[in-house]
């Protein structure tokens, strides 16, 4: 498989994030050709209390490199690429690599 | 579901890490009663040819935030936990919460 994995900040509008992201982003992303798996979480405190360093991890799998450089490369993972301009502004970081099922 | 995202920063000894990680990290990751899904993936460079911020990105997912506790809290979720000492003294970022398949 072929990982990529999104980290995003915490932004200055959590609210206006999350509804962005369930509205437009998620769809977008998932239009992408090729992706065979997309989870989200949303990190919550651990225990210490303290705020966990991201706001949301996605985490979208395709079959092999090939195929997320055709999918990201294409229309469609270009409009989701350029859609985080319009909610990510606090930072993103795109972790993105081989993978495997353990 | 609810989803454990363990972010493993650079080691010193990126190949003895690897070793460790598959070796004995992994099989005891694996072990904690209520995994119910386990990838790991290696980030590559990206377009940029910027070394990733991360080594390598964990992904564990239970069924719920009740089966997710039982697990960690269990015997062999402290040994998992615990062996992490013995390899990522590097840092290692642990990000919990619920997660969904969008």
């Amino acid at each position: 498989m072929f990982q990529i994995t999104v980290l995003y900040n915490h932004p200055d509008d959590p609210a206006a994030f999350d509804k962005h992201y369930d509205e437009v982003h998620a769809p977008l992303a998932k239009k992408i050709p090729g992706v065979q798996r997309y989870t989200i979480s949303r990190p919550v405190p651990g225990p210490d209390g303290q705020r966990p360093p991201y706001h949301l991890v996605a985490v979208i799998e395709f079959a092999d490199e090939a195929a997320f450089q055709a999918g990201m490369g294409g229309a469609e993972g270009q409009a989701a690429t350029a859609d985080l301009a319009n909610f990510a502004g606090a930072g993103v970081t795109l972790l993105t690599g081989p993978s495997e099922q353990v």
